[in-house]
């Protein structure tokens, strides 16, 4: 099991395929042709094109007798500079990371200035405008619990089921800088960047601050914001509480 | 008068050459396009190759009735996404920037972890070992006042004197995120690169915590740490005393 930290905006995703360089296809490639094996990651999270990662996960079987606490420096090497491990161990050969329970945390960062800056480009996105972050964060709070999120995802989402646990999700600022951080037991198809941009139109006073729990009721998409831009997203962690226990 | 933010990675340095690609051979086109007029702007700091900015200034003649004010909102959309104008306004036509009293501000950035982080490359030296921050705060205090920085410049310097005033000088940690910033009214060249090679020297133990203010009084180059590589530089601000009062 490798932790991966990626800049996504170089590429179109996180998984493989054609036509178009994956984040998950680099690692392949690299980790095949430094265990001399033809590797096949699986990853926890697939992460949409120009999204970012602080700790998404893959696993993969190997034939190698290098110690799994090896990885993450032999690798670096070899990875382009977007792209950089951050630990790894090993894992019990039918531990299967999408169909395990997780915890996944995701954070969503908004720049609110008047000009844009070059420095801060990679990981948020850029709003000159008001945002109140007030009415963002006591929004934010409603969205935890179990409740139907059906209203926040994409169509063409596979899932069977669109109830999630949220845990928590909260907004603040620190200086110009506005960051929605939301952890839960699983997120659907957009479902982070929809939320995102539905609160960034509560926090421009475009929706009531008073409306998230009728927007959930109406199990609508309609209802809620716009998808916000892939480029403020990044996947923080993913805990897998079975795998602490069994291994 | 543009104040100037750039992400320095791509380019030469801030000041024209030939067959590289500068910071102001950028601004010099964008400028002569927007106005139709041939203008040549001069920088305050000509930071180097890799050196990054947030304020930045440079200062241009032009025949244009379009109000100061507008510039920044007009030339940022034909600029590349690392290099943004964070302001303007006018300034007397005899005002120059590099022979005016000046109070500058610069910061130079170690990421200290395990593992280098994608999302924070840009501004950032990677260092993975262990860095005292206390002793590196110890040390960045005894640099402020009017001394001789002739121990912290690199051959070929052309400064008439090498005394030069820091305001403030300080180090401190905030997560895995080591940030030295230093004030003064001058610096040479080099010489905040090479304070922070010093500082890390110390940070290491490979430089007594105690020995900056004799570095300082060797005047020799010699006995002050290597030079930190470019990418972890970013002049923060630039300050005119004398242009408040007189403007």
């Amino acid at each position: 099991m490798l932790t991966v930290a990626y800049d996504g905006t170089a590429y179109s995703g996180f998984q493989i395929q054609q036509n178009a360089i994956s984040i998950q296809e680099v690692l392949d490639k690299s980790l095949s042709e430094w265990l001399g094996e033809d590797i096949k990651t699986m990853g926890a999270s697939r992460t949409d094109a120009g999204v970012h990662a602080k700790g998404n996960v893959v696993v993969f079987d190997t034939e190698t007798q290098i110690p799994a606490e090896k990885y993450a420096f032999g690798l670096n090497v070899s990875l382009p500079e977007d792209i950089r491990i951050q630990g790894s161990r090993e894992v019990p050969p039918d531990f299967h990371p999408r169909f395990t329970k997780t915890i996944k945390t995701y954070e969503y960062k908004i720049l609110q200035r008047t000009f844009p800056d070059p420095l801060r480009r990679i990981d948020s996105y850029f709003y000159y405008g008001y945002l109140d972050v007030r009415k963002m964060s006591h929004s934010a709070f409603q969205l935890v619990g179990e409740q139907d999120f059906a209203s926040f995802t994409s169509a063409g989402s596979e899932a069977k089921t669109t109830v999630r646990t949220i845990y928590d999700a909260s907004v603040r600022r620190d200086g110009d800088l506005i960051t929605f951080r939301i952890t839960g037991n699983g997120f659907l198809y957009n479902m982070v960047r929809i939320i995102a941009g539905t609160l960034m139109e509560i926090g421009k006073g475009n929706i009531d601050e008073d409306a998230m729990p009728s927007i959930i009721r109406k199990k609508d998409r309609s209802f809620a914001g716009p998808t916000a831009p892939a480029c403020g997203l990044t996947l923080v962690n993913i805990e897998f509480p079975e795998l602490k226990d069994k291994w």
